[in-house]
């Protein structure tokens, strides 16, 4: 998070003192930082200005409500993946015209709903969705707008779990397949096929993918226009990476900016991005509280309240989020450390450490980049209860979703 | 399931046709075979019948409230890791004196109930800790029974993540460590250390290492009674593995009763063990439909109702569970298949099939193995309800937990 410093030893988002909320809250807890959201969106804006895209924010990375309306504020969209997000959308805000409709798996019932809220596009993603549709649409009476994504086969350059856009993936289809719907069109009477959508996976780092697939949508547009048929809208997804590491580069949203401001002159289509990670990743901290620090031979495991299921990730992809001190200390631990959760299992960690500032039992830390994937892939492992969430805003706190009780869950 | 057959091509638990839910019920649904589960647990009595081990069922593995009453109403105790397991097995309930506290990351509050409503033993996994139930015990002014956790320095020959009882885990502490303790007891006041627990990892299918942890706890028995220190009963963990590959061999349980019988015999102590998979593992289904089947280059894909929010193993644990479908074709796919379901990431899906039999959209499937670390670990990623529960049971079928709706999330 930008917004993080250290101020005589103390962690600041800002001019907040993090220390100060211990008081009031009982850890863990989610904190996202309102100002931090929002500076990513000037980031992305400023970086897309010449072309003024439409940004579909990816509901499935963080479907926190307060923070789906603040982003509907900044009149960003919202990409859904199903009838629970589509309604969630709907619910803080985001106007039917401004939501896509993504997945491989999308029932009859999910479909009839969109049809009849008249969202801006269903990206259909094989050719029985895309009839499924027709029928739906045609028992309805209307003529329905849709997308069809493409598989590009093109690698990206992530874990496997979160690539999405190589040809052995679930995902859209191929871009043959595409043509040759294209060219039966006649038969889908009650759709209009207005919208191509290309989305290659997560975490991407490397905008030279992202110019392949520009390359590779310009040349499907050539094929289209022999077709005959024009459409209104390129989705290209979303993907862009952020750092975990200290040492990761920046994704380089200017220099992708450039890049797709360049096919935007040359094929004059509306684009859309969904983008997630990128726009709430970096904003959300888990508070944690050290419950016990043991030694077990060359290590110290440092044993906190929050767990893997709290926060999937590191479990789930082997990924790393760093853990920052909420108060530094002059002394170091000579010993390497390990960050673990309360969890009866060994993917319940959170990363090894050398010369990291000394801690006691009872002190707070917290783990960075949760603002995305965080809550939203977690679950009550453990009859563990859902945790608080709160925002962080001008220097003011407020709570958007209450800890779960485990009266509740019994 | 060893009561899973097909008759007739139809796919049957004992005389059950599994079809005749699916006019009642709407996908996808857990479904767990209490007589499997009865069934396991005799197979484990017997083989135990020898020394007539105090049985605790690991909660984590499945937290179903009308499955651990019927636990309760077979005589096993529980093995919980928080204070809403606790809760949860006493609301089942299961008698204080028949529940085991487990985890490295209990905290004062959960020490304090536990304490409060005399659990059989608080199973401690630092120094710290100790010293922390001893702290409690006195303000309250109580004497606690409790236990220590060592950790044997034994590669478990399983899954790194849930590998427990190697010396780079956060589990339990030294046998050096622990000697010492007994050697300090008397400045433990308020404390009574009467158990000694290992445990050494989870889906354990070599009876071998559970031979080296028999062997090392009647070492540390030796070391015990140079320092006249007699305890009442050795937790032996759990661990013990489940064939999830067709070709997997069945977990040896006559062969290990009589290695624990044995040990029983010439140590004459109490056992424990703390038993999940095996009892519920292979006991539940998730019965799926399928929404779309596409061909993607060579393969279809199978695109079902449920996916990693349900049933997390597979992405989490790279596990494979078999999937079977609940009406037999008399064609066969020529090409591979891939069950996926349908959330927006490559790691869900079920697996790649050869020479599997034919699947038309609508149809039906079964993921077996889900009885264990299934409902436990599922989440509400990309906004998707926890899906409903039931128990079938002599034939008849009976929901245990309703499908969370959709309303409730948002």
């Amino acid at each position: 998070m930008d917004l993080l410093k250290f101020k005589n030893k103390k962690l600041y988002i800002d001019n907040f003192k993090l220390e100060s909320i211990l008081k009031k809250k009982e850890t863990p807890f989610y904190l996202y930082s309102l100002d931090q959201i929002k500076k990513n969106i000037r980031q992305v804006k400023l970086s897309f200005k010449n072309f003024k895209p439409l940004i579909c924010y990816a509901i499935k990375a963080n479907s926190n409500l307060s923070i789906l309306k603040e982003l509907n504020k900044s009149n960003l969209g919202a990409d859904v993946v199903s009838i629970g997000e589509l309604k969630l959308a709907l619910k803080a805000g985001v106007k039917p015209d401004k939501i896509v409709f993504s997945g491989v798996g999308k029932t009859d019932k999910e479909i009839k709903f969109a049809i009849q809220k008249g969202i801006l596009s269903i990206n259909a993603e094989s050719r029985n969705e895309i009839e499924l549709i027709n029928n739906i649409s045609k028992k309805l009476k209307k003529t329905t707008n849709i997308g069809i994504r493409i598989n590009p086969n093109i690698k990206a350059k992530t874990n496997k779990k979160i690539a999405t856009g190589n040809k052995v993936n679930k995902f859209g289809i191929s871009i043959s397949d595409f043509l040759n719907i294209i060219q039966a069109k006649k038969n889908y009477k009650n759709i209009n096929i207005y919208l191509l959508s290309v989305h290659i996976g997560s975490q991407i780092m490397d905008i030279k993918v992202y110019k392949k697939v520009l390359n590779l949508v310009s040349k499907v547009l050539i094929k289209l226009r022999k077709l005959k048929h024009s459409i209104n809208y390129v989705d290209l997804g979303g993907g862009m990476g952020i750092p975990y590491f200290k040492n990761d580069k920046k994704f380089n949203f200017k220099d992708f900016g450039l890049a797709v401001s360049k096919f935007y002159q040359k094929e004059k289509v509306k684009i859309i991005f969904e983008i997630g990670r990128f726009i709430t990743g970096n904003s959300g901290l888990i508070i944690s509280k050290i419950i016990y620090i043991k030694k077990i031979n060359d290590r110290y495991f440092i044993i906190l309240d929050t767990g893997m299921n709290d926060m999937a990730r590191s479990a789930i992809y082997d990924t790393f989020h760093e853990i920052i001190p909420l108060q530094k200390s002059s002394k170091k631990f000579k010993k390497k450390i390990e960050f673990v959760g309360p969890i009866c299992e060994s993917s319940d960690t959170f990363g090894v450490y050398k010369n990291y500032s000394s801690l006691k039992e009872g002190e707070y830390v917290c783990i960075t980049n949760c603002g995305a994937y965080g809550r939203t892939l977690s679950s009550n492992y453990n009859m563990r209860p859902l945790i608080e969430e709160l925002i962080l805003s001008n220097n003011k706190l407020k709570t958007v979703r209450l800890r779960q009780k485990i009266e509740d869950l019994i």
